[in-house]
């Protein structure tokens, strides 16, 4: 079988253990294994790279992803998906594995309708995506958080300041909640519950009445009860390109204004998605890549593949893209027990 | 509700956060929380301490267990369980939370059959307790085990040596199958899959004709099929105590001589079992301290928490301690897919 | 001897470890040793705390400091030069080790004019204060920002974007010299050298030419040749508190600008402040503790323990703080030979 | 000029950084360099590889030696010298960059008496070349000890137990100095003084009485003051190969019968050796790399480059390596402070 690799949406640890996952069993298997570079632009314009075993020696460790990564989506183009479908035919690829979020699975569910037999990787650092139990990447994202708070508590009780650390999480605040569970978070703050900013400024001041300094871990996509904190501040940055700051700082500094104390904010951005995936991203990721080819070896088409409990299984993909997982009320209670 | 808490068994990192969780969530809700401590030992003995809030303070990234530990078991005992009862009867505890593996959840059953309330906590580092897909500590010894694997690659690459490294897993091969599949292992062995020494030797000859060096992962438990490798080489220490060596050295001994390079083996030990926890480790064992007294509070005892998929759920003690989670036979084709 | 402590200024990794080694080496000399709280506040305020060796007991590895700290300067307050003797004649204190930077140190030179003993302690996270090779916690920031930059070089390069990482120096680029040299930035940017905005933009296009993603390191006290870009492009937040975004926000913003592909800023602020230090600085801060108390008991005064070579000195206060270290032009030669 | 560059003895956090960063002054400078392979075995055998920008991308957190290493000596073998003429005559090399401890040097040194120009590196993990103050390596396996310490502590106070920590270190008590003093060790023992057994059992029941337990770090080739502990008891392992255990397993089983204790041993052994450097050994070997390549176009020879404070200068290989840097006594009583 000559199977096809492909890489899409924002940088993930574990990209390339799919990836070597899927040509070291391919190969192992009689199978040939063609990558397509940055996501479904490689497919788009024929930009392929042959993976052979040298190819995908020492990935395992290696975050980031050799096939490079875009956000290109062939049905938004004319024409674009007989392009793919060309590209395909030319090189002969019976069958694709795209690893990506909900728009590169969208994009492999679609094709799938004409005729492309499709098993998709799923992946997104903020672990919202529904139908597995986790994706690989958010243990080394939180893991990646949980440091930086680690090293934050000291500072704050030093120097009694409130620290405001925001971590990623548009619309799940999944990173959030494990990494202020692990990090031992004054408050946890996420998209799915609107804040109360008294109750958030009464938390603080009571860990400071208790002789130390609070941590308030917020998703990027938290906001305020009532109304947006970040629009409300005329929040922006100089040219217009660059979210820096974000509820992060808003918060920070309203959170300076109402309890006295200095705060400061940190945004860790990007140094969540990249570097070494942790040893479970790596099983993950792996298991994940295995898991891809014996679908395709078994004939399925239309499936990802997902983790639940310990085992990896395969479910429809248009079933696990339906709706985003959120964090439920339950789970939100658990921090809560350790707010303040 | 009068709580009792108590630690038994190996070390494990994760305890504390359990302890804090039992605490913070106990106090939270109107309980008083005891602990005793180095595990049964201080129920014999009555040698407790009162868990407040300021008592487990800054508990939670810290290794080991503020409560000490120990494989004392009171039924092993003359007159143990009087004594255990009087202890418990002395300070008014009504429900008991003990932290341990099979050992430690056996006698918490056994205590449930004389009229204690107990909810368990199941810890074993080689996560080989049935009824739980993970325990927590399991995921910071493959985090240890993989950094070190990491580490030794170029070592082995620049010398041209085999590297043998010894993980826990006594009866079960866990830490090594996850350390091996994330660390890139050229061969992995675990004590349910007595090995075939040609078939290792064959693994590490290939991999030094691909150009790089072998690194094999064995757990402390693993043996070869035809006889025991470590009984057989007659290894042993200077004076009987410190069981150094083992499978690993013997190992790597025999792979020296079959395959004419040099081998070196490194033994991991209680480097696995010390130091803060895992993101993973710490949200789990947090979770287990919450679940453990949600359990108490409606009205369970003779379960043990346990985590199921993403969710925690109480289940008898005695069912989940009956036999030994032991690595799968399919679970360990998947590491071979990358033997070699 | 009755020996009082403090220390003033930023957080900084190894704070604990200096305390520890002066209790330690205090009390084994038969000294007794008092800690005053939150810096110069503590003697201002009589805010003191009796050090045992129970009290010093665990704090090696951990960051911040358990004495506290602040900027508070007594001769900046009118009778505070009084109040601090005051409370020094209270409490017996026959010597004094202020730990801290050169507003902290020179407090401490003026007291010594007025006939207080002083051994001081140089401490600044950005290694910029002359008369020391190097400082505790510059390593430990320095490893920090490092490992931040590590995770980033395999985003950039899976997305094809320039990522710029904030570092702090406000006056001496130590940490962005170093880290960058240590990370393999595309470009190293400090105060000391005005850059030139053609030369980095360029640096940066090379790289994307030969296939990478540049990753550009800057001090957040650099500024470019002509005219200060933050001031420029109207830099600031929300409320005015809260500086964040800053050189590096204002870089990304000019370099996606200019060279046309996506950039990103990462702020690293107060994680290279927290946390446990590095063996470098465990060992450092040690040994300059230890050499405080050696030098009280030498009849020293007026002088600060340093760093010179593998040994530590004394050396006269006033020297040591009488101008910035900043990084010569040959040592930021070194890095150019690695731009682009 | 045509630069040859080879590594040496065993293998050093570091090595690939000082690779990349001679390939990347000297082709900057008008360079061309050549790589020979497994030390001075390439030069025997005309085992070379030319080396561009190309060959040392993402070499600098790497680490081994993409060159390999062999403890190979010319002038152990027949001709031997002669051929290294001959190979370097046929590849026109103008100058030799050899990166090597002692016995690399060593013959270096004998080579530039033959006429070649030679600016030699200097490299051993245990720090103990005289004429540099570090030698990169050394950070980096004083950081792996320190992070073994720190998990390690949790888990003696846990178990009541002595745990033993043997260091590499066959002459030098370097490693077991620094990270002994960064991990809080309660006895460190080093070569360079034979060891009182009566004393370190003393410290260690000391230890215990205030409520932790003893940490004994010992260096691989420290020893008893009446004899030697390790022949004593007869160590040896099955094949005579693997050389496990040594005095940390001695000392372990010599401890738990006089503390009547439980002790365990951890032989960090090859850990130390492998892996990505610390941020100091990563600048420290870039440094090197830089300096040789500068003191080749200098002129220079018979030199190695070496860390003096801050400044990295060229100095004679033969004053460097004519003996040992051993630990002093007044820098092992900074450690003894700590002991107990």
């Amino acid at each position: 079988m000559r199977i096809g690799i492909l890489t899409g949406g924002g940088d993930c640890p574990g990209l390339n253990a799919v990836i070597r996952a899927v040509v070291r069993c391919g190969i192992g298997s009689g199978d040939e294994v063609v990558g397509f570079r940055d996501g479904w632009r490689g497919l788009l314009d024929d930009d392929a790279v042959p993976l052979d075993l040298a190819a995908v020696r020492g990935l395992l460790p290696r975050g980031g992803t050799v096939l490079g990564t875009s956000r290109t989506n062939p049905y938004a183009i004319d024409g674009g998906p007989a392009r793919v479908m060309a590209t395909l035919e030319r090189h002969g690829i019976e069958a694709l594995v795209p690893v990506g979020g909900e728009d590169t699975l969208g994009v492999a569910a679609k094709l799938t309708g004409e005729g492309v037999r499709v098993v998709g990787v799923p992946k997104t650092i903020d672990n919202d995506l529904d139908g597995t139990d986790y994706t690989f990447g958010f243990d080394t994202a939180v893991g990646v958080a949980m440091e930086a708070i680690d090293r934050l508590h000291t500072t704050g009780d030093s120097h009694h300041r409130t620290l405001v650390v925001e971590v990623m999480g548009r619309h799940a605040g999944w990173i959030a909640l494990h990494a202020g569970m692990a990090g031992g978070a004054t408050v946890v703050l996420v998209p799915e519950r609107p804040f109360d900013v008294e109750a958030v400024v009464a938390h603080c001041l009571h860990r400071f009445e208790s002789g130390y300094s609070p941590i308030v871990v917020v998703s990027e996509g938290a906001r305020p009860a009532d109304g947006d904190l970040v629009t409300a501040t005329g929040e922006r940055d100089a040219f217009g390109h660059v979210r820096l700051g974000g509820i992060g700082a808003a918060l920070a500094a309203l959170l300076e204004e109402r309890t006295g104390r200095e705060a400061r904010a940190v945004v860790l951005g990007h140094i969540q998605r990249g570097g070494t995936p942790s040893a479970f991203d790596r099983v993950l990721a792996t298991r994940f890549g295995l898991a891809a080819v014996g679908a395709l070896h078994e004939g399925r088409s239309g499936v990802m593949v997902a983790l639940r409990g310990t085992d990896v299984v395969p479910v429809p993909i248009a079933e696990a893209t339906a709706r985003l997982k959120l964090v439920p009320l339950e789970r939100y209670a658990e921090a809560e027990v350790f707010f303040g």
